[in-house]
């Protein structure tokens, strides 16, 4: 099958093991920029019920059985691979109405976002198929009853219904963190783009490289999918809020609690701060940001500047720049070189722009563009959903309601003027939630008043200015890394962020009980689980090393003459160690202490076993306090237990943590630590 | 006004700074034991709309000005002034139908839970008012622009709807975190117990210790409150599901993506394990705790065992054990001593409960009790909602519906066999997600199989054994520490849990930008932020210190005669920092190195400032990660720079976190740390 050809082809979907078409011819999706039809979808017939089922059983089961470095080296693989192939993508995305910098977003944007967290993962969870979260809660006085709260995956589906803009980033940054957390997931791409979708899913699932039933695709309707879900799954949304709160009332939803995450219409907002005044880098980063979120993917972005807000000062300039700029957007088929912006996704959603353009004008002019008069380089005028930007401003922002509710899904901006910082924040927060705000500054008291304002209202906040000028991601583009999502009219919900996005898809649960067996639910030793001693637990390898394992050393006495010497070597010689006088002077010493790192030393010499072996290293120290003073004469004996076993999935070594307890003659902690080191797999090694 | 005597008393609602009498005379609450008439309710003509508007008026603005560490003082004040009045609230508490040890509870364990928050507070938050969230995430090669989550207070009210069995602890444990968070709240307490939760309220306001507007109260109906939400506020629900998902579907919340956090029905589960025969202790233990679920607050507790799923081999014993125990529990007025258990709250809540049971008898038998025929040892018979306890069996509950779906809000519970311990997970699954489960096992396989098991579909899982006999708080106890809540048919909230609870009423936002404009905005130094050089910063108290403050040492060079003195002297004689062939061989180094503790202590030579100073101590370290070897002959500096500075409010110093960074000559980094002290907060000390 040849897909770059433009012969529309029947889009099937991917349930229980099986590429299936709809019972139906299906609903002919056309180019955006010529209104040729690329695609026939349909559903019609599919068991959803078994869908939901297969993941569930057949999904779960293997996901659940790797751990995390696993699933997060499956999905580099899986990444590495899309990307290899990633031209076949950007051409089928043409008839999106994509230019190649908006598909680059969707396409090496979305695979890039799949790696993140491919490589997060390995570096911030172990390599388990538990995750704790938290300290261990101390809960009787004496340690015989404590609690540790765990995460496990979610036993059902994840169900991402997404939006007609990414087709494959929409799905990509999904995905990633079901599949991390050990929940299969089935997607229900809008219909429009779902032809970018639907390859993209046949490409993976050609890979081999997911378990059958992690991923499962539905080219069309949604059907009576919602009637089948149970509290054990997952639903993620993007779309519109009309939409969006029909699918959270949905009665299975609301009677099983089944987790909702939406994220829907968002004003978002742009400040230029007051100090970037124009003729400043800030101005002139602000006016280039504007006018790239307008044009980039048409405005068609959840996250595009809706509204921009700028000193009244300033609100003249702003908008002779922002409309010489957009002035100069070549406006095209998206196919063609020099052309800067592409067509709507579909004549409907240009119908539907103008719609809201005119709802905007209750409250705003319009004081660049036309809506009605297109005006293109290339391309279909008749049958492509073709649309100039338009820029409006909105004079009295405070007495305005459509500014602030009317998203005009499109290249579509107002400008509204401020003139006191608390003005600009609350103009902001007159969008009641939105996925993302940012301000243009360069001053460090602007930047604290304006996001710390700003922040209760979004889930993202960026701050432009002249150092980060080059190195921005923008206001627009959510990231791996950070969390994407918003408060109230955004939706509430949160996408990404990281490994949180991984616990979404986890029930956290409170684990009570004594710690011998808190330690065999969690695979992490714990003060007062059990504990072997025998050999030396440095003289073994992973292969043989348990959790538990413990040396008890010798004890060392610290005398005056070691504190003398130590501060006399390090050139440590602060007075608590030298001056009996001074010492006793300070609140937390009665005389001269030993230094906690003469502690941390001595007990090295205490537990290290000097000749080779399969310690390889010790590469840090975590949560060291020292608790208890040391006086001269105090007797130190230290106790190391093998805490956490870490093994590296791409290495002959893993990560071994140790607690390590330094006590006195008395038996009081005066040190409490983790010791890390790297360990070998085998010894001698292979 | 004398509260202990039994005349009806007229209860009113506190909003908007004033206690407030409804428009109508108000429905009359009954006594649970004698029927007669305790209190009158009513809320007729409350302005809901200006009492939430109030609360994030004024109660947000005053909240939003403490930092954690004042608010938390006020919440131990509070709690102090609380406990030094319980038997007015142990007094009142009668009506309700609890035994002193049921008020227990919900008095004690309710002002307990305020003061375990006040001091968790204090230990783990900063004392500020921005909670950074995760660490810096870098998103540019060159440092120019990074990342920082944030925790900003909502700007809206927390509105807590609660259930009549806890009038006191169910106030209590929500309010204790959204007032640590900064957000004000109004309760709303089921009627039917509304007169206790009035007064302690009433105490609350008279103490004065909270600003006004942050605490408000609803003794009757909830009008049209939630017509009136926002995305900035934040509801709870703890009550039927019924009545939960009629509140959670309301147009103005599902509009407005208002937090809804719902705890709900829960047909939580006790599994006897298979190796806890009759004879040993969990078995014991096992009757003990399922008897003292059913008998405490008469079993209107939401995480009372309502399943208990005990080996077919053990059932018999079970039973008769169960029978046995559950037949010595007198049943009567809680006024009097030697009554084990009261009344249930209401005559129609005795109704209901038998109502259940008689659909519970679809899948089980009755074997112990009898729900007809009451026998109590003191109080009215006629009046009072007395009802012993009833014991059911179910000989196939893998065929049963009722037995996991109805939930007898009373003192029942259903026996059920299981064969294998999958089945005992599967049965437990069968609830649909609970708040809580619990195991009696000592055997570490079947408590790592079945808490593992059990988890996705629990908020809590308790492991009871001899171990912890005498320190487990049971099954039935939500904890301070631990999140409370379930999953599924449990509501899908949580709350609690230490500090995770806070964040709840918080909003979690990604800032990016450059690290001088990040850094503003978080207060907390971050790499590539401004920093100062001047005077030596040991030299500063808190009151002249900044972020930023930094000293940049001499260097120091580490030589062959440094490592092997330190090796002698400490006793860590490693090969890799003693034997040139070794060391190359190993990995990760090319020749002997310096050990990791010498560096870190003659990092400590070089930056501390050795005469009497406002640094106090150095009280630990935190992630001391080493990062390039250093080898003979290597020059090492440090660059030591103030990141955090916390102030005790309850102290004459504080906490300072300095970021320590120790490089070599060709300025990469050997080690990278946070130093902890303690600074004076003014020096000379006052």
């Amino acid at each position: 099958m040849t897909i770059t050809t433009r012969a529309p082809r029947r889009l099937e979907s991917y349930v229980c093991g099986e590429w299936t078409r709809g019972a139906k011819d299906g609903v002919p999706l056309l180019d955006a920029a010529t209104g040729d039809p690329v695609a026939l979808i349909d559903a019609t017939g599919l068991d959803y019920r078994a869908a939901l089922d297969w993941g569930r059983d057949r999904g779960g089961l293997a996901l659940r059985a790797m751990t995390f470095h696993e699933r997060a080296l499956m999905l580099k693989a899986l990444g590495q691979a899309l990307m290899g192939m990633k031209e076949e993508f950007y051409a089928e995305s043409l008839a999106t109405g994509a230019t190649r910098a908006d598909a680059w977003i969707d396409i090496e944007g979305g695979i890039g976002t799949l790696l993140t967290f491919a490589s997060k993962a390995r570096r911030e969870l172990p390599n388990a198929r538990v995750l704790t979260d938290g300290e261990v809660e101390p809960l009787s006085r004496d340690g015989s009853f404590a609690g540790q709260h765990i995460y496990t995956p979610l036993q059902g589906i994840a169900i991402h219904i997404n939006a007609y803009n990414f087709p494959c980033w929409g799905m990509l940054e999904k995905i990633g963190p079901n599949l991390l957390a050990g929940v299969p997931c089935i997607v229900k791409p809008a219909s429009q783009t779902a032809y970018l979708t639907e390859l993209m899913v046949r490409r993976m699932i050609d890979t081999g490289i997911l378990p059958e039933g992690a991923l499962q695709l539905v080219s069309g309707s949604a059907g009576d999918m919602l009637d089948h879900v149970t509290g054990q799954d997952a639903i993620t949304f993007t779309g519109s809020a009309a939409t969006g709160r029909k699918l959270k009332t949905h009665p299975a939803i609301v009677e099983n609690a089944t987790r909702f995450t939406m994220e829907a219409d968002s004003l978002n907002a742009s400040v230029l701060g007051p100090d970037a005044a124009p003729g400043s880098d800030e101005f002139d980063l602000f006016v280039k940001e504007v006018a790239r979120e307008m044009t980039v993917k048409a405005g068609q972005k959840c996250t595009a500047i809706r509204r921009v807000i700028a000193p009244r000062a300033h609100v003249d300039a702003l908008v002779a720049a922002l409309s010489d700029r957009l002035g100069k957007a070549a406006l095209g088929n998206p196919a063609d070189e020099g052309v800067r912006m592409g067509p709507l996704a579909s004549l409907d959603q240009r119908d539907e722009v103008r719609e809201r353009i005119a709802a905007l004008r209750a409250d705003a002019e319009i004081v660049a563009g036309n809506p009605d008069d297109v005006r293109i380089v290339s391309g279909d005028a008749e049958k492509g959903a073709f649309l100039n930007p338009v820029l409006m401003y909105c004079d009295t922002p405070f007495a305005a309601q459509a500014v602030h509710d009317v998203e005009a899904f499109g290249p579509v901006s107002t400008v509204m003027p401020y003139d006191t910082m608390d003005e600009a924040v609350e103009l902001t927060r007159r969008g009641k939630g939105s996925l993302v705000a940012s301000v243009f500054t360069d001053d460090k008291a602007v930047a604290e008043e304006m996001v710390i304002g700003m922040a209760p209202f979004h889930g993202r906040v960026l701050i432009g200015n002249r150092r980060s000028a080059k190195t921005s991601t923008g206001h627009g583009s959510p990231l791996a890394p950070l969390v994407h999502g918003g408060p109230g009219r955004a939706g509430g919900g949160e996408e990404m962020g990281g490994m949180r996005g991984v616990k979404h898809y986890m029930q956290r649960t409170a684990v009570q009980g004594t710690p011998r067996l808190l330690s065999a639910v969690t695979g992490r030793w714990i003060e007062g689980a059990e504990a072997q001693q025998g050999t030396h637990p440095f003289r073994k390898s992973l292969s043989e090393l348990q959790i538990g394992d413990q040396l008890v050393t010798a004890s060392r006495q610290i005398t005056q003459e070691d504190v003398e010497h130590f501060a006399e070597f390090t050139g440590d010689t602060f007075y608590a160690h030298m001056d009996s006088d001074a010492a006793a002077a300070n609140p937390f010493f009665d005389d001269r202490v030993a230094h906690g790192y003469l502690i941390a030393s001595f007990a090295a010499g205490l537990f290290v076993d000097p000749a080779p072996g399969p310690v390889l290293a010790n590469y840090g120290v975590d949560n060291l306090r020292f608790l208890t003073p040391v006086y001269f004469g105090d007797t130190l004996q230290v106790r190391l237990t093998c805490k956490e076993i870490n093994p590296r999935e791409t290495a002959d070594h893993g990560e071994v943590r140790w607690d390590c307890q330094v006590t006195n003659q008395e038996g009081a902690v005066v040190a409490q630590y983790d010791v890390l080191t790297m360990v070998a797999k085998t010894w001698p090694q292979a």
